[in-house]
Parts: C-alpha cells; structure tokens; sequence
C-alpha cells in the first residue's frame, strides 16, 4: 500500500489541471480590478507551506509588475494590534484549511479597514473562505497526508495564475496550460539516487535563489516534517554571510540549479562546495552535465519552480520510508494546525 | 588573552553610548522629512546579521506606525532586474562595512528612480555610503571579529532610533538615552549555565515571537558562525506549523520569552517542550520564577531585545570556545563578504 503522501503528491497534475479549468472569471476578474486601481500596497498572509507558496507569489509579481511585496508578521495584529494602514491595499492569505485565526484576523481587520483581500485556499467553507472578499479556491481535493503535496502545488499555480491574469502574461498564460503536462514529467522522473545520501543526514542546507527560494525553504519543511531531518533552506548569496561556516567536509548539501538568471551562481557554489568535500546533491535540467538529479522544465522558466518540487515531493517521500519514518503521520502535527 | 568576539561584544554599551551622542541632527531631519512626506511604501536592504536588525526596525516601524515593510529579496535587483516601483518609496540599506554589491546595486537602482534612501552603516566611507542619501552611521568603531557583536547592536540601535524620531516616541528616545546601562547590565548577566547544553547541541531551534524574533535569528546565526551548530530560529506560531515535529525527547531548544504581549506564548510553548522532554533554556525576565537564564530589562519594553542579544553574544562567546572553535575566525568566513 502507497503512503498517502505519495498518493496525493502524484495526483498534483490532476489538481492542476481542475484548478486551471475553473474559477476563470474569478481571476480575470480580480485581474481587471487590480489594474483598474492599483493597490497601494500588497501584503501576504500565511504560515508553513502555504508561505512558500506566498513567497513564490512574491517574487513572480515583484519580477512581472516591479511591485514589491510584504510578508506580514501575523503577530504584530494579533498581538500587538498594530494600526495597519489598510487603505488601498491587496492582501493575499494562503491557506489550506482556512482555519488558523491568525491567518483569517488579518485579512479581517485589513477588509475593515479599506483593503482588497483575496484568499487562496482549499477550504473555500471555512472561516478565511467567509472572510476574504476575492476567493481563489485550490481545487486540490480532500488533502491527508499533514505534510501538504498537491495544496502546495496548487497553491503555487493559483499564485502564478492571479499574477498572469493581473499583469496581462500571456507567456505565464500559456505556460500554465502546459504545466500538467510538465508535472507529470516531474512526476516520472527518477530521483532515487538521492535517497541514500539524505536518509543519512541528520542535518542539511537547501539552496537555491531568487523564483527557485521558495521551493527550497518547502523542500527543508518537507525534510523536518516527513524525515525528521533538521534542513534549512538558504539563498546562493545569503549562505555566504554565515551559514556556510557549517558546510565542511561531508555536511550534506541539496542545490537547485533551476533555469534562469541565478542558475550560474548555484551551479558555481555547488562545485565550490563540493570542493570542501560536501555531498552536494545538485538538481539541475538535462543540459547541466554535473547535476546529479535532473529537473523537468515548463514553457516558461518562471514555472520551473513548481516542477521542481512536484519531484521533490516525491523524494522526500521515499526519504522518508528510508529512514523508518511515516510521512503521513508526521510526530506531534495535525492536519489543522490553529495558532493566533 | 580574551577573544576579539569577547572583547567587542562587552565593549556595546561604549559604541551605543557613542552613537547616541552623535547625528541628532540627521536623525531630526530625516524624521521630519519623513513626517512632511510620508512614503508610500518602506523596503529594507541587507544580508546576514544586518537582515535581522532590519527586521527588528520593521516589527518596530510597523508597530508604531502601522506601516508595513518588505525585506527586498535583492535577486530581484541585481540579477533578474525587476523593473521595482521606486517613486516615493523610502529604502534603508543596513550594512556594517558597506561593501557587498547587493546592497549597494539595489540602492544606486531604487535611489536612481526617485526613492528616499538611508544607509545605517558602519563604513560611511564605502560604496554603500557613497550611494545612499541619508548616512546613519554605526559608530561601532574597528570591528576586528568575524562575528558581528557591537556593529549588531548598534544597527538595532539605530533603527529604533530612526523610529523614535521619524513616530515622535518619547518613550524610545528616553528608553534610548537609558539603554547602555541597561546593556551593562546585560553583560554582567551570568548565563553560564547554559553552556553546557548548547555546547552539546549540533541541531537546536531559537525561539521568539513578535519583537523579539529578529533577535532569536540573529542568536541563531551566532550559533552556526561561532559554534558550528545547525541552530535555526522560529516564531512560536510558525514552530507548530510543522518545525516541531523535530522536537523530541532531549531536543534542545532556547527561548526569548520577552516582556510583551508574546510572552504568554513562549512560556506556554516552553512549558509544553518541556513536557516532551526536550532540553529547553528558557530566557525570561526576573518575574518569571521558571527561567533558567535572566534577561535584562529595559526602559521600554520595545528595546528589550537589544538586551537579549547582548547577554547571547556573551554566551555564544563562551559556547564557542566549550566546542573547541575560535570565536573570532569562524571557518570559511571573512569580515566583509561580496555577494551579487
């Protein structure tokens, strides 16, 4: 018998596919809106794996539209009761249940206070689903597995597709169409050589840079949650001001060299590591001979991401088993996790 | 002979006391331009160290002011050229030496495009400080170990100081005036008690909330630098939404539980890790009869922080040296480190 996990990591193209055939109005019309009146400001609410998928959304907007983005500290309104300025803002919650009341208050008082809000969620009856004015649901399916796969992805396509409809991409547009078809190429690629060298590992670095940091802060989620393995995800740059006085000789190392601009860098850091004799394992698209896992490639470089961690997915799956693990029943998690 | 991190670290209150005697005016007037023509959005600028001082001064500014800040992902800038929206936004760069060209590019960029832009720095004679309009400088003075100590405080200092000026609070700018006394006191802290848990650890989580999380970061950070170990911080929301499947039986753990309205929280959260079995140091102030380390406090309960961190350099001082390592010469890395 199949893990959930597993299960459901591999139905994401599916989900996919459900998602980008429905809710079209929805997001053309969002669209419309947002360029109609230009928010003043955008904020993102979420936690976990669903602010990986804020993150992603982050950097796709701020590359195709120049705006900046701001995470928000969910704390500084459920504890601090900070004044928000709420005027003329978007803000985006990201959620899978749709419960967490530190998620939903935000977007709450952000409506009151004058702001566009717009939830991104799987749950679309739930108590973020009845607050946000703008709903986006993920279409995803019962998730249950605790460690999400295919509400991930799902969450990363309806970022790209809110982004497309917003800034007019046709390329994201077509790119999207496509992307099932890519996922089920992620899905069916074989990562397996990878298995040994993380089941070993009590503690790792993912890297990555600019599109691909998002889904490398969810593949270390993946590899506490699912593996016990204390992983932690650090930009190509950032890892240089500190973090890398960790990697000696034999400290595990996952790098994804994903298409694009920061590609040189990671493959340059990558070959610099494994020079200090880390055990790099390099995930890098067929034409990079040195990679070690080969990643599936989309229309549009800005998608790689996604199909990225489609594949991860599934490795972190199997890492799990290997280390004696049950991915579906991560110690101490629930399904729902609620904080404030 | 004691070590330059040890050295420079006791030497904070001094290079606080310096910073505070000097720029009023600059402070006044950067202030006031600030109150004549509010932003329209506020985005921070730097790496490492000085990522966790910015955002301390974005919990800070939002708090008091309600604006919300974006830590600018620099990637962005210098390598995928994100056309970003600069008009009437205001940019603070943080930055001990002034050097690394992220930072500096994406100041030259968004300063070119019509925002308002402020070096806290430590060089003022450095690209950064040739770049920037507003020049807040760290007057930390020589800063010989690699590990940042008195130039950290001081950027935390003066980003509560911009804030105090530019929000017109009383209260800081008289918390200010009394804070090298209270870091005093927070040097002669006595924590070792704890270093003989951290000194054993290899993997351990940081954790804080609110205000007092850019500093469990930062503690974080000191511990990879100066101790080799995997340390990684998180909120005590965030730890729950799948980080704490980590923490088993004998997990250590070190908490900020700070005056404040996330207090409750972390004592709670202390408590129930405890309960597991995990090894946990909890830091809190003297009022709370189950900490194992005193945190000093302060006039407002905002700089409390600033405290904290004084008596973690200390520890982390002394943590490592118990692990054999060189405080001062942290393997791999230099004092002024060059990313893109």
């Amino acid at each position: 018998m199949i893990s959930l996990m597993l299960e459901e990591a591999r139905s994401a193209p599916r989900a996919v596919t459900e998602l980008l055939a429905t809710n079209l109005e929805e997001y053309r019309a969002l669209g419309a809106a947002l360029r109609a009146t230009p928010p003043a400001g955008i904020v993102t609410i979420a936690r976990g794996s669903s602010d990986h998928a804020a993150a992603y959304l982050a950097y796709l907007l701020t590359v195709r539209s120049g705006r900046l983005v701001t995470s928000l500290p969910m704390s500084l309104v459920t504890l601090y009761q900070a004044p928000l300025m709420a005027d003329r803002m978007l803000a985006i919650a990201i959620s899978q249940s749709g419960q967490s009341p530190d998620v939903v208050e935000p977007i709450r008082e952000l409506r009151k206070g004058g702001a566009t809000t717009a939830a991104i969620l799987n749950e679309a009856s739930s108590p973020l689903g009845n607050t946000a004015e703008w709903i986006l649901p993920l279409h995803a399916g019962l998730e249950r597995s605790v460690a999400a796969t295919k509400s991930f992805i799902c969450s990363l396509v309806a970022g790209a597709r809110l982004t497309a409809h917003w800034c007019e991409c046709e390329d994201l547009l077509q790119g999207l169409r496509l992307l099932p078809s890519a996922l089920e190429e992620a899905c069916a690629l074989d990562w397996s050589g990878a298995v040994a060298t993380l089941a070993g590992s009590e503690r790792l670095m993912v890297i990555a840079r600019g599109m691909g940091l998002a889904i490398a802060k969810e593949a270390a989620l993946k590899l506490k949650e699912t593996c016990g393995i204390q992983a932690e995800a650090f930009s190509a740059a950032e890892v240089r001001h500190g973090p890398q006085a960790l990697i000696a000789a034999g400290y595990p190392l996952f790098a994804f060299a994903l298409r694009g601009p920061a590609q040189r860098e990671i493959l340059a850091l990558a070959a610099e590591m494994r020079q200090r004799g880390a055990k790099v394992i390099l995930a890098a698209p067929a034409d990079v001979p040195e990679r070690d896992l080969t990643l599936a490639t989309t229309w549009s470089e800005h998608l790689d991401p996604i199909a990225a961690i489609q594949s991860f997915h599934i490795l972190a799956e199997a890492v799990s088993r290997a280390r004696g693990c049950d991915p579906d029943r991560p110690p101490f998690l629930h399904k729902v996790t609620s904080t404030r």
